[in-house]
């Protein structure tokens, strides 16, 4: 992470914060579920020198992902991929993830492996794991924002988490311990770091991801649901077609993701709904000067956005 | 325009159809207002043999347009821009429309030119132009479906027409044979042209391109205004950058696109905030089959839309 960033670091970002060199200490890495996610982590730390070994519903996953050479070994199960892992990686929907801990807690030795996982929803998840008893002190909740519109291990890329945001979200008994060693592995595959509360996590992740695909989705929907057989996209101008880009995403995987966040994304859209109210008032009453005010005011931010892409990629 | 299109052209599209072989007749063309439309049409006709004329407010627009030679010569005035033209192209804001037509009107020998526009917004122009007056039977307002993130003559693109539709609204006593020259000039330049009323126009544009840009703003208002310093978009994801894409257009420009068409735009976003009311409320109450269905819709019109695309730049 950049000194500038660091300077900026809220007092509970600090402790995945402390380490500046960073070093992967994981020579054995279990990776649960390998698509573009787990088949990018997996290729990034082999790259390093890190064994990997993989488990997968879909026994063409691990085909492909040893063909690629995205990892050096495929397991038959959950366990057989865990049992000599320092590091395991939950790369699985976030529904999946109840049943996968239930396995997880009764291999031997769990308690002496390092757990991390990629999900886009934490509080939910981590509410869903509480009904089943007390969560793991070693395990380390993150989420990359990272993705492609790419799916699949067969797209896997070493470089998919340089210069992006991992957010690490330790729970109130994860060991610090653990939580600076699943940083430090993100760090060393070029990613840079932050830590927060699940609960900030999700409304973050509400605000920058969910709610715009919920709008795009429904966008996209409105206009296509007047029976004049998609004419409309015909027209279709520059506008449209950001917005019809993100709604091309796989719906069930979206329909998981607005259910599990759904607090915080209903908490947004109401604020969102309530900013359009606004705005549509304006715009009836031809209060141009407010109209020019808010277009404005999005436009700086927007340029700030722009901005921070760039510095990004200059890094 | 291709055979396809043609088969499936409405009775109201026929006119501008007639011709499938293109040809521009207008060997003097007048361009009011150099900018990147402006100046991309001017660099487009003189790659035929036309000779352009320009007139622009700001005299830099005119020495650098010629200087690129995207026009012949510079007018110093709008009357003087068009005293030898044939046609005269309109590619000024909409709001200065009316006055620019009053100067028109006085000019001799106006009734023996075609004029033609680029204006986004069509229904209330022409509300407007009639306040002072019978409309000019060869007027032909147009619009073409093209633009880009850049602005000014000096990213004139002769090619940006190229497989781009364009729409001619003509009103009641539009001169037919006006409307078909002009249409022969848009395909001339490679664009695809269709006719439609000024009402229709209005109401596609609104929902393909007003609409997208109206809720693009207010997201990232939405999002910016949490006295946060913009921290949110450290932590954008792809979903939000294509939203902000949008919301960088020319705030002045929008409002004035927004308060032109206010009738259709308020129109098609009540039912869009009605659509996110539905689906708001099947999350909150876990309807999850009927999210899935809302989602799975959108991405079949979002399919169905990249195909018209990828069939578009084929052509």
């Amino acid at each position: 992470m950049s000194q500038e960033t660091t300077d900026n670091a809220k007092p509970d970002q600090r402790s995945a914060d402390q380490s500046t060199k960073s070093q992967n200490a994981f020579k054995h890495v279990a990776i649960i579920g390998l698509g573009l996610i787990g088949g990018s982590i997996a290729s990034a730390l082999r790259q390093q020198g890190s064994h990997l070994i993989a488990f997968d519903v879909v026994a063409q996953n691990l085909a492909d992902g040893l063909r690629q050479g995205v990892i050096d070994e495929a397991a038959d199960s959950v366990e057989a991929a865990c049992e000599n892992a320092a590091l395991i990686v939950l790369a699985v929907p976030v529904l999946q993830m109840p049943a996968l801990f239930q396995r997880l807690k009764k291999l031997d030795g769990i308690q002496g492996k390092v757990i991390t996982d990629v999900g886009s929803v934490k509080g939910r998840m981590l509410e869903s794991l509480l009904l089943d008893g007390p969560l793991l002190t070693n395990f380390v909740p993150g989420h990359p924002i990272a993705g492609s519109e790419k799916h699949g291990v067969m797209n896997s890329d070493p470089n998919l988490f340089a210069q992006h945001k991992v957010i690490l979200t330790p729970h109130a008994e994860t060991d610090t311990a653990a939580t600076i060693s699943v940083a430090e592995m993100w760090r060393s595959i070029g990613a840079e770091v932050s830590e927060m509360s699940p609960t900030k996590h999700d409304l973050i992740l509400a605000q920058t991801s969910h709610l715009p695909h919920l709008l795009a989705y429904a966008l996209i929907d409105s206009l296509s649901d007047r029976g004049d057989s998609f004419e409309i996209f015909d027209y279709a101008a520059g506008g449209l077609r950001d917005f019809s880009r993100i709604a091309a995403s796989d719906p069930t995987m979206w329909r998981d993701i607005f259910s599990s966040n759904k607090e915080a994304l209903l908490d947004v859209l109401d604020r969102y709904v309530a900013e359009l109210a606004e705005l549509r008032n304006m715009i009836e009453t031809d209060d141009q000067k407010s109209v020019h005010g808010i277009l404005d005011r999005a436009k700086s931010a927007r340029d700030h956005f722009s901005q921070v892409l760039k510095d990004r990629h200059k890094k």
